[in-house]
């Protein structure tokens, strides 16, 4: 297997369960690290510097992008998100998986950089379910319910771009599963060019 | 999931055990089928027809080729190997992932007419612990060892054309991990493709 760590990106819907995976994730498993945005939003209440997202003004974004130090940025809503690069590469070279919770806009940067990042995209059972849990939590109302389900038919166009589809009915099975699929990626032959090229010199030193 | 099984290729060195994997495979889980090739080559002592190989005539190896009926072919020392297709789309369609044997000039040929294919490499840990599985064996002469050598020479060129490559270091574990690696294959979003049209749809109606 690859001795660097892989970088994940995963998305779904708002409603998925990805943000509760993804923690379950990190609990369970030793090897992985979880990406924290870079953000020119404001920081709600109860989100910390550094944890939920490194709030930077624009112009800080701003030369960011221009050094190179994000290795994607989209634009929601008038304010700019992206993933700061250093962090990830560090983190991989010292072999942990890196987890990235971000939409297909970024995620498509990505893959183009670097191919070998996996894109998994959470769904919930079906459309009906999702709605149903949308509505349970009881904390929105209905126009934010509609806003995301329009939003979830939206993201639902590029479902098909994604590398893996996860449906995420039993909480236990989807982690495990999730976990699966991703340490599979540690034995892409794409990912071992070393061990290649350590066995073909082996063998021909014995003909 | 995928309701439809998974085509897979594994391939190796003479040596690298990816038999006896195999074997083990089968014996373990409930999912595998294992494709048997039909050949123009004369059976061997032991060999029973349609267990080891299809035994056929030059004549009908060809009359198979010109009418389709196989997924791969080759050519080696002047006889003909293939793989039938009706087995192997029969069994995948009743949710079985086949197992093919081949090697790369047949894997190539597959994953281009069939791009969802998984091809697998097996090798050993180290060239050296190869040399000494093939002496180990007692059973050939060193001649033979050396022509083997030479051909993983060759093989090994093509390596890096696989999707995966695993170390047969310990068989117990080379057997979870191949089994964990083809499974993950049924969550490739590109394998299906019903779910996401299901949930397009269903997701439309609510908006």
């Amino acid at each position: 297997m690859s001795e660097q760590g892989v970088m994940v990106v995963i998305s779904g819907f708002s409603g998925s369960g990805k943000g509760t995976l993804m923690k379950a994730l990190l609990e369970r498993y030793p090897n992985y690290a979880l990406s924290v945005s870079c953000t020119t939003r404001a920081p709600r209440p109860g989100e910390v510097n550094g944890r939920d997202y490194y709030f930077v003004s624009e112009e800080e974004f701003c030369r960011m992008i221009r050094d190179g130090e994000l290795v994607e940025y989209a634009c929601y809503c008038g304010r700019y998100y992206g993933t700061p690069r250093a962090y990830v590469e560090q983190r991989m070279a010292e072999g942990k998986d890196v987890l990235l919770e971000i939409e297909i806009q970024g995620a498509l940067q990505i893959k183009e950089k670097f191919p070998e990042t996996v894109l998994i995209f959470v769904m919930p059972p079906s459309a009906a379910e999702l709605k149903n849990r949308l509505c349970g939590r009881g904390t929105e109302t209905e126009d934010v319910i509609n806003a995301r389900l329009h939003r979830a038919v939206e993201e639902a166009q590029d479902m098909d771009r994604y590398d893996y589809l996860l449906v995420n009915d039993d909480l236990e099975s989807c982690v495990s599963l999730l976990h699966q699929v991703i340490q599979s990626q540690h034995f892409k032959a794409a990912s071992q060019k070393e061990r290649i090229d350590t066995i073909r010199q082996e063998l021909k030193s014995f003909t």
